[in-house]
């Protein structure tokens, strides 16, 4: 894990822990409170177009950077809470995502995933 | 930036430029991507109670870890196409929520974020 | 309430109790389970242009068709749960929307509903 | 579809007709629209135990209402814009739910839809 990905997760142990915050830090909790910041992340792009989304004006960009940095922190703490190295687990991942993903098959076409898969579609 | 996210950064520009996928890489489009992977992440917590969340099971440890680097792979992708250092973005939202959350205010009562704020509640 | 969303009621019900599942259908799990269906919903849409996602492929539309009806499902069973006539709470709800957002004021314009109410941004 | 259902279709056709918001009122955006709603009762849930969440105070059970209320709002609209009869797809979709639940199989045991059906958990 990086050094500041350490000293985040150090900040917010003590945040939590001066607050008596802990108690409520359950990974079930932190999933919720987690969706909740991704939400809010996407109420900012529901009415634009693809290409209002690239040009946010400045204000609502300030406002974007907020609830990146309120995902990273939920993220950080639930992996505190669960032990996961989360940039070991980001490089395991794309190392399955670019085998499972191969540039020659996937070129230009964005499916779900389940349908590279070629699972049935979930009922 | 630490070395590291800029690492996984620059991972994920040449896994989505090798695929032709950049097109769909609209920050509105990651927005949808990072929910769905952070819903997963809840899938797995919905029917447990708080203590189960605290003690997975290996096997759904090891799916969680999963989860938790997909949303750090959108969440990094995202950061890269609004130009936001995640990682400055969040220190200066814990500077904010620690002003926000006086811990002699707060301690051991953990309410939603708009409810300390007095705001009305949201209808 | 409607006849069938009564009749949906009672069918969800029966199929709760005959599970042994109504230990697990408190409305802080049934919350997590919605928005699950509800990525599911996100997830069949986040790479299509807004174009596309007005004209499915039928073998598509069929599997929305299923997430709206999972969608409808909690939402039901979660109403249940807190004793909420959903139809009554939202002829409530639209009749506030009506007053809240004037058709002289607001006319080809959307924007989030906090940016209506000119709250300052989240933070 | 119900009478009240239909009533509820009409005059959300009407209140976005009187705004000219169809145009923002794509299939995608109104999936995003679904899921900031199903967050904002996430969000109030979040920090309750199971059982907090069953006896929720009188101000929250308003609050809660609306977000309710939110949901079938967008839910509804949904529906309307894809032509999708949402209590024939939830007879339906519940009749697949019976048999792939036997009671007999899965009493008192609630997992994850993806768990019982042995897929392997998706990576």
């Amino acid at each position: 894990m990086s050094d500041e990905l350490i000293k985040l997760r150090d900040r917010l142990r003590e945040f939590a822990r001066v607050r008596d915050w802990d108690q409520f830090h359950t990974p079930k909790n932190l999933s919720m409170a987690l969706i909740a910041e991704a939400a809010e992340l996407v109420e900012h792009f529901q009415w634009l177009t693809p290409e209002q989304s690239r040009d946010l004006p400045p204000e609502k960009l300030a406002a974007v950077r907020h609830e990146l940095a309120d995902i990273l922190v939920y993220l950080v703490r639930m992996a505190d809470k669960l032990n996961v190295d989360l940039l070991a687990a980001a490089e395991k991942k794309m190392a399955i995502n670019e085998r499972r993903y191969p540039a020659g098959k996937v070129r230009g076409d964005a499916r779900r995933a389940a349908e590279y898969d070629s699972r049935a579609p979930s009922e």
